[in-house]
């Protein structure tokens, strides 16, 4: 019986239809919620490979549960929306949606989970338990992940002893990467509509003035990273739109800011939520404001927290399969909705990063400092894993973790 | 033959057709630089009463010369515009036009000047000299007046001695209201635009947040008015709209500030032109900005100052035909574009106010200190003079200001 | 028998002691409250004039009255206090006290009342009536006029039926200047102390920084006048010392901030007063302040606001007096607590100007534009009137002024 | 041969005069440069136990020498000096002189180092090399160590393989506490003067206002933590003092600014002196300020780095002997100088931190969430380590410390 690592001396044998499935998908990206043609294409190959096949679980989503034998049940997931953004990178299979790509890789990470789905089925020999690939819509909006527990995800699936992710982020290609503890942090939108009174520009004194109300709220709202969170604790407060007013002489009614928090501890949110508003309030009564502001929460992601025993498995894993390409990961100032299926379900979690740059691109950038301003990363037009070793090391990555909990003799 | 005076004892003779008029005209408010049929309805008439008529002058202006022999000459505006408002104040000769209403009282400014011509016209025994009635378009925009100069006004009219205009405002109708010096101020708009370096809210570190730098110099704005400008000095400045980013989690790249001056000296107003570029320049540098802000100005309006002498020989002439009712005028902080064409020509003005307002309702909101809460001011839809005695006053007015110029004996 | 104004022909008879005692005074300077020096050689000068004298009011305040038949009564003040400054003017006649000047002009004020006084006991076939000589002590603190009201003034002398007092400034010597209504303004100082939770610099997060707050303070307050109060209101709010703090790395428990306004309406003050007090209070909270701040208002200087019907009678006296030289007086952004005295007794009062600076050099500066680098100002280390035309100017408005209501047949 | 662990069985031996000593030392605290009792007190114990002593170096430092044979040279450090508090412990040994207080515990720093050179000294045959027992002064005002180098240290003492220091904070008396990499923060203290142009507080527009200009400085230099530095790079920037003038209705000419920045690496520290010194010009050039600012930087404390493998050695020593009470210490946002000496001579270098707080009031602080609000942290005058086991614990820390480098075959 061959070992579980050992299932990956046969990558050889998908690497051909792997690539080609992905420079499909690339060239056909699907936005949040619509992710239909990349649905079927999963489903119609995890049901050749015999899994037990769900779709259209919150939508577009789709579970592949493959049974075989006693042992741990390892959830794995890939989410497969792309992003409103024109891709700009020249690739051959550069997408042919208009103002649509995967900017984000995610096609990277089906990919690589259909690769381990196929060579975990042909190699049911070399592990036992059971397999669950999780398939989600609707990342980037936030919602995906709760869409598919809202549609009786936990009915479908058996409890997992342990749910797995990846992504694959600005880094070494062939290279893995793991981090205990908060790895992403928790995201929030806050809208605060704050308000004046308004009038003729020419009569300031007849009016409440929204739009230096606004900028007053903007200035101290810096206060709240440099003055209230310990400084080795992280966390980010952005002021992304401001909007007021439309003409020079006229003093608006009105100013609108969406603000965005990042925090890796729920205490910190909390404190910097109640902080947005005690300064909202104070500063439009400062103004003499007479509407109290309205305060509104939205778009939360939630705090990605690797489990540690978990992480250090897969991490001792990794470092037997990868060696020195086993690498530890920085805290990540994005965010991500996987963690709300672990959590609902109350399952330990892990997710790691792969590099998606080309080794000699990156280790130059490295010796020059040159890392952001020449290396493209997510969410950029010119956005584009290389595709090898990228896929191999992603299929790698979760077979290996998976390996952890599945090899027999593992528990 | 009968004093210049003596002729107003003639407006009964006028009164039922210039009241049908005027309700037309407030029935069929046009847009700046589209008043074509209210051009059309005044030449028609200027005509019928013997005046020399000019059409299209810089574009919908209509003049009309009237010459009585010797004498001086006295140049008269109306000007012809309504604003993009919906009218909301219920009146049975309401607004016909969606969204388009004379919500500035132009149509009054209109109907009394073709009066006061018509009665010149048929008094023609009563005084001597020439009438000049220029009947502006597109003083809304700041440009109407500049529209006739560049289109040859001076080549067109004779020479004026004076120039004379008047606005009806809130306050009782029947009085007439003088005041010499600075009577309107001077207006101008600045459009700001700071330069950042956009980026993921979630890495500020890697950017150039412009959110931030307009709200620093929003506040620091402020400063000019309240530390750099006299108190006794009379200035405004406002900042009408601020517009930046579009979401809450991507820093922008730029921001927009349209702002708006009143100042009522030349020197005062390069004062604060120069703060106002001087702060967006430190505050750009003091953020680390890629690049210097651009600064525009734009809808300019002149300083409107009335010529000593000229006010003076008015107001003396007001106290002996309105007794009481001429009163003094407070600065006003609005601006007008009617003084280009004097100060063009070289020719001294005076510009006036009428009341609009019902003289009991009036004396009430004064009473009561209610008068800004109650009493709708120009550019409310809800503005609407009574057209009684609004319409004689201004009518009178006018034939009483030229008068002092053009009665026997009166140089 | 003379005019009242003829006694002004009689001026050289008394101009050698008046200069004598000028150049006296301006050498032997008292702070506030310590006129002792000053007001003997007042009350033996008034007593050897054949005034009732009443010393001691007040302090060191003193009272010369003058009976002389039917008329009307006059009150004329003259404040008598010097200033902690060291004189710098290099006069023959300077100051002989360290750090103690007459740089506010109270001398001329002094020898010009004193002139007045005596000329008036030696022409009284010329006026009838009474005159009431006050020499008021503490101008400069705020608080002489109150002490002598305070210490029964309105018992000691007959109720005037006008209250004058002048107040030599830059300009021109040998001009007078007038204004009715508001002419100096009313003064607050206002003491703010906001607090915070001091703690170790590095550890902000345990914290309430009051150095953020007071800066967040100052930065508001700045609206106030560029936002709440109408353009052509004058009105002044300085933040004139900011303190708080003693280490680089320790975070305070409080800061304390100085203020100084002016306005002139009671009801500018009190909106003024309000909204400070409103701003301390909203950044306070927006700050998360453990305590309320504390707002404490002192130094309050009176509005001086001239009586209309007053000051016209006192300029058309000076215009028939001075010709050219009577001008109008600007309004300016100084206090005063004369007017504490006649708003006590319910007397109508005027305040003029006189120049006191060189009239070629005066001339030079305004024609240069540079009468504020060139000009020593009141206050300054420089302030030195030129002594004639000064005290002639000042004695003969005095004389010239009373007259107006003490002239025979002048009621 | 006893291993040098072994030691410390005969630590018993030593206590009752360690705790004798310490309370003496507590009782009698000396300021920075001025610690000459306890540096007498210090040279006569180790010239007693055999070490050659070097005594005023860089003033009132003290260095023990003890060679034993061929090995390792092992550097320890403690600092002598005391605070200008007034202590308010109550303790029985509480401080006898007035304003001074043992409060940073800087006095177990000495007791504990001595008791280590007792134990070592007696007991040479337990381990073999040479230990430098450095007593430094003046670490509270950041120039002892430098004082040290200066007087010519590197001469005096053979080169150290390692140099190892600790210090008492808060946390269960009987641990002890190491961390790799940063483990204090590099401190600078900045002082900004920035000047305006003074004046009368009524006439603003005479003047540039500094107090505004400064606040405006606070409220920026909040955008350096809140958005120039990552959120994952801890950083500090305080304003601790703010003053300008001192009278309400004078603006003054300058106002001068205290802050303290705390910083992890030499690239952030140098980012943000460039933030701070860019902001400064920017908001000086905003306000049209006469002059540049200045900017100088004083108080500079180096960042306190742990070397990897020194901690680690240390590390693996402390769980061997301390077990379950060696634990992993946090980032802390204090700094000190003691890493100047290593620094200045090559030599890697750990310093870790011991509980002193009695450990059940601890155990309950931390279950309540208590521990900023009633345990006394260091610099408070309530700040008294229990002192066992602190005492029995820093002395242990040391030895075992050292002896990682010291025993017979551990290198």
């Amino acid at each position: 019986m061959s070992t579980v690592a050992g299932i990956l001396n046969d990558y050889e044998t998908i690497r051909a239809d792997q690539e080609a499935f992905y420079r499909d998908l690339h060239a056909h990206p699907e936005l949040s919620h619509e992710e239909v043609r990349t649905a079927d294409e999963v489903a119609r190959r995890l049901k050749a490979w015999g899994f037990e096949v769900h779709v259209g679980v919150g939508g577009t989503g789709v579970v592949g549960i493959l049974r075989n034998g006693d042992g741990a049940t390892v959830l794995m997931r890939a989410d497969m929306d792309a992003l409103p953004i024109g891709e700009a990178t020249g690739a051959a299979y550069a997408s042919t949606v208009d103002a649509v790509m995967h900017a984000c890789g995610h096609d990277v990470h089906v990919a690589c989970l259909l690769g381990a789905a196929r060579l975990l089925s042909s190699h049911r020999d070399a592990w036992q338990g059971t397999v669950v690939a999780l398939f989600q819509p609707a990342e980037e909006t936030g919602d995906g992940a709760r869409g598919m527990l809202d549609d009786g995800l936990a009915g479908i699936i058996p409890k997992p002893d342990v749910a797995l992710a990846q992504h694959v982020l600005p880094g070494a290609a062939g290279t893995v990467l793991t981090r205990p503890g908060p790895v992403l942090s928790s995201a929030d939108s806050v809208r605060i509509t704050v308000h004046g009174r308004g009038g003729h520009g020419s009569m300031p004194q007849k009016t409440v003035d929204p739009v230096v109300l606004a900028a007053l709220i903007v200035v101290r709202l810096q206060t709240i990273v440099a003055r209230e969170i310990a400084p080795t604790e992280p966390a980010v407060l952005t002021v992304g739109s401001i909007r007021a007013g439309s003409k020079s002489n006229i003093i608006p009614d009105e100013a609108v800011l969406e603000l965005n928090l990042r925090t890796y501890t729920e205490q910190t949110r909390r404190h910097m939520l109640a902080s947005i508003e005690r300064i909202a309030r104070g500063e439009s009564l400062a103004s003499g404001s007479p509407r109290e502001p309205e305060i509104e929460v939205y778009d939360s992601f939630p705090l990605t927290e690797n489990d540690g025993a978990v992480t250090a498995r897969v991490a001792v894993a990794f470092a037997e399969h990868f060696g020195a390409d086993s690498l530890p990961m920085e805290l990540q100032t994005a965010s991500e909705d996987f963690s709300d299926v672990p959590r609902a379900l109350g399952v330990p979690y892990t997710y790691w990063s792969i590099g998606g740059t080309d080794p000699d691109a990156w280790a130059k950038a490295v010796r020059d400092g040159t890392v952001f301003s020449t290396i493209p990363a997510n969410h950029s037009p010119l956005f584009l894993p290389v595709m090898q070793p990228t896929l191999e090391t992603g299929t790698a990555a979760l077979v290996v973790a998976a390996g952890a909990w599945l090899a027999p003799g593992s528990e």
